[in-house]
């Protein structure tokens, strides 16, 4: 099952608003009628939702997708997975009666804390184009899948704040000039009021290493998908908008300043011999965001380094870049990876 | 009289030892018998003394020399000729009745402390052949002077630590290794029963940025001049013996930890956009150190980039380099001429 090392990073190539918006995921959490959500059913009926799904979902037999159990994957496969961000980190660690449908820049969990976890990743700010396709694959499921709906709630879920569209639109932002003028604060509290949260860019729990936040919609029932997503776009806007003003008036008020430190991180990363995980993302989001503002020039750095390396620096990507290192020499090899994406 | 500003650096060049010893300096302390120590004479008499010299010492008057009254050179080119180290910051800032007599790396200062301070510099460990020159320049200058000279104590000097041979011998050494480890306030014991003394790189009361350390002979009188020389060679290759071995064994240790230490301090200044001078100096020190353990590989450097950048990194080379800056683009500049250097 060698396959699973050779796919795509879903955070690379063109996107709209990418200075600002790293990528754009939307997931729907759905379930069959006729089975107990996987968190209340046994072993045994967990891989009748398995079997359930390989044989009766037309889409998920298609030439397209490959429908893998997660117990066939060894544990470097799985971290590999989660790194791209196809799968949660529950979703790689935990075996017995899941399985993956995975297909370009769609992943379909069964079993997570759901039956169908369907997830689309893109770059950039792209939440209609993803909500079209994501639609079609979810038509195309329910074609085949008798799911779990109420008239009254919307689609049920195995944990109440998913309940309703079973939506969650998330963007990975990247706000350094909010961060560094103090600015993001204020902001945050306005998005709360809307229905948004934010959290740290490795997900749950995390902080906000490198000025990334992930920003998604908390609330999935009372609202209809589009409005949810027409909210997010409105308030994206204004961050975006938010954002740059603060960056230009950053550069204009403390150029050299700016200048020296973006220079700077990208002078560590090009000559590094080690670097832990979180400081190369760091010194890598100060470089994006010197590339992005033009105080270092488009010609000294290749393009989507950023996205590139976002994951090929996470542990299991080094393992299969270098194989078989031990812990120490993974900052070693992560400052080679850097420098030979940077050169 | 611009030609001040195109005279040499005299540190750049080959010279034994240069991983541990950067430079080596011998310096004369001289006064007239028939003239009072220049701090007692008056303005008048301080142009006798000048004029004394510049007529009746016949080498003064060669060709080879240069004779500079120091109220004919702005105030630039006397910063320059301080940090190139051919004369003291008090001979830079005061002005009336001094004059300096210059040739290549031999500078002698006419009423500064003393009547006469002669001085010679050289890249590495030199002392042997320092003292053979200006043993003879010396010889030179005293057929047409007469020293003020006591049989029993031997020269005679305005301060009484100079009296007996007015000899200092110094040498700039560059000990990262014996710093790093914490083994140098040992050897600074030592040293201190040996009859020397050490003080940071810029001169008197400044500390040691960049590992450098300026050790030299504390006592003149009591000793002969081969014998002060032969002690200062006897504890340099002591000093120069551990700060090697330290180092080996610190590579041995830490290998990967000073590797990423030395590469990351050039990442930083080829790609800085400002830098201060102090920064800019324990950075280049590391690369240094880096340079001469083998760390950083030498076909990625300029030879001899480090006894150059001591000296251009300096306020007055910074200014005769861009012409006409401000204090606050200095620091802009510096890291420009680290660039152009480095790559």
């Amino acid at each position: 099952m060698s396959n699973v090392k050779q796919f795509n990073n879903p955070l690379t190539g063109e996107g709209p608003e990418k200075d600002v918006v790293v990528s754009s995921r939307i997931r729907l959490a759905r379930n069959l009628k006729k089975f107990l959500f996987p968190n209340k059913a046994d072993r045994k009926t967990r891989n009748e939702i398995i079997y359930f799904f390989k044989n009766n979902v037309e889409i998920f037999s298609s030439d397209d997708y490959m429908f893998i159990k997660m117990n066939q994957l060894d544990n470097i496969e799985k971290e590999l997975l989660y790194e791209k961000n196809f799968i949660s980190a529950e979703h790689a660690r935990k075996n017995i009666g899941r399985a993956l449908v995975i297909n370009d820049n769609i992943s379909v969990m069964v079993n997570e804390e759901d039956h169908l976890r369907i997830q689309i990743i893109s770059p950039g700010l792209n939440f209609n184009e993803l909500w079209e396709k994501i639609g079609l694959m979810d038509d195309k499921i329910e074609k085949d899948a008798d799911y779990a709906f109420s008239e009254k709630l919307g689609y049920l879920t195995s944990c109440p704040t998913n309940v309703g569209t079973g939506l969650r639109v998330s963007a990975m932002c990247h706000l350094p000039a909010l961060t560094l003028t103090g600015r993001l604060k204020n902001i945050l509290g306005v998005i709360g009021k809307f229905g948004l949260t934010v959290r740290g860019v490795y997900g749950e729990g995390s902080s906000s290493s490198g000025d990334l936040y992930q920003i998604s919609n908390q609330i999935t029932l009372g609202h209809s998908e589009t409005e949810i997503i027409e909210n997010l776009y409105s308030i994206l806007g204004h961050i975006i908008y938010e954002e740059r003003k603060s960056r230009q008036l950053l550069i204009n008020n403390e150029h050299d300043k700016i200048k020296d430190s973006v220079q700077r991180s990208l002078g560590i990363l090009k000559y590094s011999h080690q670097i832990e995980e979180e400081e190369a993302l760091k010194l890598l989001a100060k470089v994006k965001f010197g590339y992005d503002t033009g105080l270092i020039e488009k010609k000294d750095i290749r393009y989507d380094f950023f996205a590139d390396l976002l994951i090929n620096i996470r542990p299991a990507h080094l393992q299969i870049y270098a194989e078989n290192i031990d812990e120490e020499n993974l900052n070693i090899i992560r400052s080679e990876v850097i420098r030979n994406k940077l050169i």
